[in-house]
């Protein structure tokens, strides 16, 4: 793990040289390689990232076979067949079709030999041989030992699935990081499939702070430690344990189960932010201060092979650290894309919005016909502010924020379903 | 339960009066009123569905507090400071501020009385008061019992956060049906929330029917048992239990645990389609055959008090008569959002899409660079056809398809994330 050096004690101080965003997402993706293999059942693989190309190894359809339900006939002998000129074939059941005969099919069986079309049930009508009378109201099970009237000529063909049309053979269908969707698994099961090879967890350990408390009321609990536990989820990661920080040291024995750690709480300047210079004695501080609003006192390190991301303790800032550091770590660990898990929607920002040059501003917004209005400013507004907000807006480093009417690009919350209208 | 009655057996037959998808709509949401709630640990209840609003009970903050790490001070004691011009305050320990003094504080701590602002780090640099030297190099924990120089004012609240400026007591913060978030989590578990009411999971009993086998190679497994319980999760359903569905009734039993019943499989017009007569014959059919492609054998019905939606064999039918009814029939019970749960993107349309006029079609397409094309035609291609998709338009029954250059609508599969440009 290449580590560059910081200074572990910033109690007191300003970040007066935080790192950007980009060399913290550098830093990041360069610790952050795809977990090794698992194999797994197939019908617990939903949502997790394949490891492997998979192709084929059958043919779908495994033969000729019915596409309908209906009649299989030889074409030709449909040839002429009209409303007023019903053609008679023998209703037979048979492997092999003889000639002017039919044999009652359903979709999916395969064709009997000699038949090379499909009659749809609207163009026949079942004839009672023996009596001569027709009838399509009740029909013995089979329908066969009759005579089938034909009132249409169907093409060679019609209604003819062929054996691999679906899938050929040796076809590649699904490649190596794809997450499983439904219709994968289903078709992975067709396939005979029952275990597979997919990119594994990653493990997450997680310190939380203490929350801060003031005044006497209640409702200060803390939010970190639920609000990262289904942060690591939604991310596909799993939670190996979540630990209170203390001062000592011995929390940090989780990085030694875990691929990863996050530490929540005590990143920032004040005196009792002990967080950074804790890692700094049991493992390395890489980074500490990152040009980033809320955020802003997230930090990067390692203890024992295990990566650290260290949070604000902040609610708040802690999510967006979260997302714009941790979320990518854990996505890139577990072979998943790497970018922010949220529908993209492009919209106009109706009031002005102010940023900070020089620092990457996560704007919480509201979302309304097509219009973004921020939600408080870059710092206030708490966690409070995200659970308000449609989503957010990222406003790169170089910009002092948007004018009315830019158009942006803005991450959706929730799943990005869009209402219908 | 209001019923339509139909006629049980259709085998044989042609679906000569298919009933509408808007029709099928209004069945499926006549029956799949939210279930009743229940109560859940909020550690849990990330992704399940709000069953009550909720206000909050404490403000955030719960009294005035810093919002950054500092010193605390009254900010009438800044007035006139510079950096040619450094004030002096002494740096103190105290709940409650001397005159000119400051308190090192940090952010989220309570103010001590009497204070008003906070004096960032930047602008003040200590003093050790004996020796007179300045450092801001090594300094004891607290830093107090010296002096304070002063390099800037701060005005009246400079830094402070003033209780409930986050949230106010009393505030409505989450309305019921919400699908709770990460952040929501956060909140809740800050405000000391521990268990919450969240709208039960529908259980669903799957019954799903031996796959067509034709020829003799293997890949011919079952794909609806595996891939139906894949989308009854995502949709946030529960399986109680994926039944192989014989001709014998008993497993129809798992009606009496579940909430909601699919039946995948021998649902046709064939001879060996036994499944509408057998839920006919053990429950209800209420209707059979919908103007949808892929999917038109769907239907639905009821077995004692459980609905009954049934799926076609083919994976291809089952999984778009899943996502347009059963799926929605799900979510609904569940208390969500019944829209189609994908992203939704606007597309051209590149080469001509053909549809047949008085039936939906659910066309799988590719997406690239804002244009789509169609895989396959309406009812070929098979589960492999919405496995190489990208997503899918919904081409309403009037219409007899798009011509190029159309403005459609796609539905995404996957989650809905972009890709980074």
């Amino acid at each position: 793990m290449k580590r560059r050096g910081v200074k572990a004690d910033m109690r007191g101080r300003g970040f007066s040289d935080r790192v950007s965003l980009e060399a913290a997402t550098e830093w990041v993706d360069a610790h952050s390689a795809a977990l090794a293999a698992e194999e797994i059942e197939l019908r617990a693989a939903a949502g997790r990232v394949l490891a492997v190309d998979v192709a084929s190894e059958w043919a779908i359809p495994a033969a000729d076979r019915a596409g309908v339900d209906g009649y299989a006939v030889r074409s030709a002998d449909t040839v002429g067949a009209g409303d007023y000129n019903p053609l008679e074939l023998a209703l037979v059941k048979a492997d092999e079709l003889p000639a002017a005969a039919a044999v009652s099919i359903s979709s999916g069986d395969a064709l009997p030999r000699g038949a090379d079309a499909i009659l749809p049930f609207e163009l026949a009508r079942t004839k009672v041989a023996t009596v001569g009378a027709t009838s399509n109201a009740t029909l013995p099970a089979a329908g066969a030992g009759k005579t089938l009237e034909v009132f249409g000529a169907v093409a060679e063909g019609f209604g003819v699935e062929r054996k691999g049309q679906q899938v050929q053979a040796g076809t590649q269908l699904l490649e190596r990081g794809r997450e499983l969707l439904p219709q994968d698994i289903g078709l992975l099961a067709a396939l005979g499939v029952e275990r597979i090879q997919v990119a594994r967890r990653p493990r997450v350990g997680i310190l939380v702070g203490e929350p801060k408390r003031c005044g006497e009321s209640g409702g200060q609990g803390d939010a970190n430690g639920p609000m990262l536990r289904a942060l690591v989820e939604r991310d596909g990661g799993s939670v190996v344990k979540v630990v209170a920080l203390a001062s000592e040291r011995h929390g940090f024995a989780i990085a030694y189960e875990a691929d990863l750690m996050l530490v929540a709480g005590r990143s920032g300047m004040g005196w009792d932010d002990i967080a950074a210079l804790t890692i700094s004695e049991v493992g390395e501080m890489a980074m500490h201060g990152v040009a980033l609003r809320p955020g802003g006192s997230a930090g990067m390190g390692a203890v024992g092979t295990a990566p650290v991301v260290l949070l604000p303790g902040d609610p708040l800032e802690c999510l967006c650290a979260y997302e714009m550091l941790a979320g990518r770590m854990i996505r890139r660990l577990g072979g998943r894309a790497p970018e922010l898990p949220f529908a993209v929607v492009e919209a106009e920002v109706g009031r002005k919005i102010v940023s900070m040059i020089g620092v990457v501003d996560v704007c919480r917004v509201r979302l309304e016909d097509g219009k973004i209005e921020a939600i408080g400013t870059a710092e206030s507004g708490g966690l409070a502010s995200t659970v308000r907000a449609d989503g957010f807006v990222v406003i790169p480093a170089p910009l002092e924020g948007y004018a009315p009417g830019a158009r942006v690009s803005v991450y959706v919350y929730g799943g990005g379903t869009r209402k219908e209208q």
